[in-house]
């Protein structure tokens, strides 16, 4: 199988993309010609972001091809939801060592389907042989001057985050120490490891989320480096420090069924690859933030606060705790 | 050195990102945030594209890092140019063994001294370790409805390229048959091969060119994959064949004192890399070409013309020419 033959089968050939032409979902020309041309709704101000997946650093060799094609999209799609941005397109720069069918059936059904969950649409991309690699390049729309950024964020705002962190780090800790990646395991039967399993290699970018977020939020950050790595940064740029109680930290049932409490904090504060939201809402507007997410499926859960001091402090029990927040560092490693 | 530290030495503090904040070149927010925000000039629609470039595929390892960059950015600006686009941001996602402050300092200077030269801001990316690849993903506006695609040549219209097709092809080959690839070869004082070696290292986008041709080209294409094989695509696109006469077409004379009539030709039908526009314009339309050309640096040459029968006919006086005319396919290889 050629390149073009690859293109077309796997990539081009998808209901997903426009196929009435012009118009659709902004689509004025989508994939085949020599870049995409796209029309930005009327008022609105244009989201990008990229992020590359390299296998044996973003996921382990061997790993499940559709959790890969789900999880290079859902990186993006999580950068654009901490923005308070609608995704509308992508496009994908893919390098495989060579044109594997079945690599490419299963890698592109879990692409795909995230990408039809979340209505963006496929409108260019790159193929080429080499080391595997992927970069997506997520492009969304958001009303003139209404994203949210990381730096809004004002002594006494309360810090959120998203969904259950942790669980995503202790999914992956589980598969790195386990060879071979798939089935043999009788671990894998257990309800609990599947699920955390599930939330390292199927994340739910916070879209969603971001949006009902928007002109409530004074700051908002995705978690892809570690909760404390990534509220730090949040502060940091907001020209504040944070203080994080870790008694309030949401640990998933199954988080808790198979660590103690210090390695799930541990797991939930310094491991990476939750792409939850962690943000920061000032109480005057508690009320209407609860209020508005009732009709948002994911839960979020106050962990602690903006402070005036430039440092991140985190405290268990009034107690200041012990924990390595880091973060992932690709150059240097730690993390 | 880490991966913040990094960016921020390499990337982030360079005098071409917006440092003034909102509204500088359409920047709202640039490098530093989970994604960057641009504001789209009024009428405008978005074209976007994203290329990679991986060592070893797209260049040979060892390759001077000042080209690497330059490369990465040219190939991405070439796919706007054939749109008629205006390139306004881009994107980085570079993936390297290690960080290396030398090919730093190298690849960024070749990646900013475009950059600026077209005046295009970095606007994000993504840094991480594995085998050397970079994705660039290139974004610009067009007037709305002015984008020039693959697809309205007509039969009769005349078929131009521009610059010396093939100088890239044979500066590459040049480079694959020494090695080591820099100094040490005798040859490199031959400014023929000088001038070969800087076509395929230095490739020049034809964004002027391309703005020129909004409005007057029926269809135009980058030719990366060898002229032949995007000639060929074009008139597909186009749905109509095409017409080739070699003896038109615009060898440099550097390529003509270091290779026989022959496989000139070929380095100009069949190699790849050169980065130049291939177009077709309406014969009623020839002078207007011409006039609008006097303001343009690089020249353009008539090698042709589409024709309605559904094929590729390359001729040389009058009689078939055999060619290898495939183009470069990543995955089958040939080309």
């Amino acid at each position: 199988m050629g390149e073009f033959e690859l293109i077309e089968r796997y990539f081009r050939s998808r209901p997903e993309r426009s196929d009435t032409g012009v118009g659709t979902g902004g689509v004025v020309l989508g994939i085949g010609d020599d870049a995409a041309v796209l029309a930005l709704p009327p008022g609105c101000e244009l989201v990008a972001a990229i992020d590359t997946l390299v296998e044996g650093r973003h996921f382990p060799a061997g790993c499940a091809p559709q959790s890969i094609g789900h999880r290079a999209l859902a990186v993006n799609l999580s950068d654009l939801a901490a923005m308070g941005a609608d995704p509308k397109w992508f496009l994908l720069a893919l390098t495989l060592p060579a044109a594997d069918p079945e690599f490419l059936d299963s890698f592109s059904q879990g692409l795909f389907e995230l990408a039809r969950q979340e209505g963006v649409m496929l409108v260019g991309g790159d193929t080429t042989a080499g080391p595997m690699a992927m970069s997506v390049q997520v492009l969304g729309a958001v009303e003139a001057g209404r994203a949210i950024t990381r730096s809004g964020a004002v002594p006494g705002d309360l810090l959120y985050v998203s969904g259950t962190p942790g669980d995503a780090a202790a999914g992956l800790n589980h598969l790195l120490k386990s060879q071979p990646v798939e089935g043999a395991d009788a671990d894998v039967l257990d309800p609990d490891l599947q699920f955390l399993l599930h939330r390292f290699l199927y994340p739910e970018p916070r879209v969603e989320l971001g949006r009902v977020l928007r002109g409530l939020a004074t700051a908002c950050i995705d978690v892809s480096d570690g909760l404390a790595a990534d509220a730090g940064r949040l502060a940091a740029a907001s020209r504040c420090g944070a203080q994080i109680e870790a008694e309030r930290l949401p640990l998933s049932a199954a988080i808790r069924a198979r660590h103690d409490a210090a390695a799930a904090t541990q797991f939930a504060l310094g491991g990476g690859d939750d792409y939850e939201l962690c943000f920061t809402v000032p109480p005057s507007k508690r009320a209407e933030l609860e209020s508005r997410l009732a009709n948002v499926k994911c839960r979020v859960t106050c962990i602690g606060r903006v402070v005036e001091k430039l440092s991140l402090k985190i405290t268990r029990d009034g107690k200041p705790l012990d924990c390595d927040t880091r973060g992932y560092d690709h150059f240097s490693g730690h993390g």
